[in-house]
């Protein structure tokens, strides 16, 4: 087994180093930043989509974040539901985190956190606040009386939903106290605080 | 086997509708509108999330467009690669699809085909064209050389892809022969023209 991520913890290759940290695999990491990915011709080699992360699991090549955490779930052996339909479950939940919440979460994070203060538009953090309700109310919804997504298993379903949304500990979810408690149950893993801690 | 799909063929509920027609499978349709979903309380108690479509098999109750096809081919055994690294580009490509074209499609068609024309923005048309020549040049350099995502067989790849852009066939796609090529092998099948009947 060789495997190799490209991506700086500080882009959506924070999700794929927590998923292998989660598995404890041995890998190398080559900590690209998504600003210098697009031009960098050797890196465009391997991923023609110029974006991070990208995992090479024995030569094959495989992008997408949420994509390449299946991936491993699945081939590594954890985290990784045995029943097809909680599988199927896993791919529903990581396609919704992107079509539904991720797009609003970036613009809420942007105009919240990550801009200088100068660039932030207040309207802009104030239309994405208001995109989230419902995505969190589904969330809150869907943790009642269970744990985690799929039941009583952490799985790659959680992972997957949560980091896409890691920066909403900052947010304020008194609205959604099940989902709040699951969001910090999820960012508190070693594995994830491991991750962090990576260039 | 029991299926029901929940949603118009005027929706996401499309792409679904071609895979069942692919696979050849019998099915109950409601065709649920999209603008009547998130309000009919009967429907929110089997998708909280309010959006269509549904797919609910044999008890099963799986949402997103692209995880209940990604279901559907597995399950009933075509469209469905063999390996294990070919489903995992399976994923990769519907992850794609939604993170890095969905959203710039739509803003497309609709401020060019779907909206009055009073209403449409020629700004917010432009600004979507500009933001599909990054991912329309990836699937021109993806399908160099093979007729299908995966290489020589038609795949629940194809279909996820293509469903989520099936208007791009009135866009401007001079510079992407190959691409274009491809979209209409994909949209020029039997079980996509009939899945567009249905209501």
């Amino acid at each position: 087994m060789a495997l190799t991520l490209y991506g700086s913890s500080y882009s959506r290759s924070l999700r794929v180093l927590w998923m292998l940290k989660e598995l404890d695999l041995p890998f190398e990491h080559i900590p690209l930043q998504w600003q210098e990915c697009g031009q960098n011709a050797d890196y465009l080699a391997i991923n023609p989509t110029g974006t991070i992360p990208t995992l090479v699991d024995d030569g094959f090549v495989l992008a997408e974040s949420l994509a390449i955490n299946l991936h491993l779930a699945r081939r590594y052996g954890r985290l990784w539901p045995a029943a097809e339909q909680d599988q199927a479950l896993c791919w529903q939940w990581s396609l919704w985190a992107v079509a539904s919440m991720e797009t609003s979460y970036i613009q809420w994070a942007a105009h919240t956190l990550w801009l200088a203060p100068e660039a932030r538009d207040p309207a802009k953090a104030a239309a994405a606040t208001e995109a989230l309700q419902r995505p969190l109310a589904r969330l809150e919804q869907a943790l009642q009386g269970q744990p985690w997504l799929l039941g009583h298993d952490f799985s790659v379903a959680d992972l997957n939903v949560a980091g896409c949304i890691n920066g909403l500990r900052r947010f304020d979810l008194t609205a959604y106290p099940t989902m709040a408690a699951w969001l910090n149950r999820c960012l508190d893993r070693p594995a994830y605080r491991a991750a962090t801690q990576l260039p």
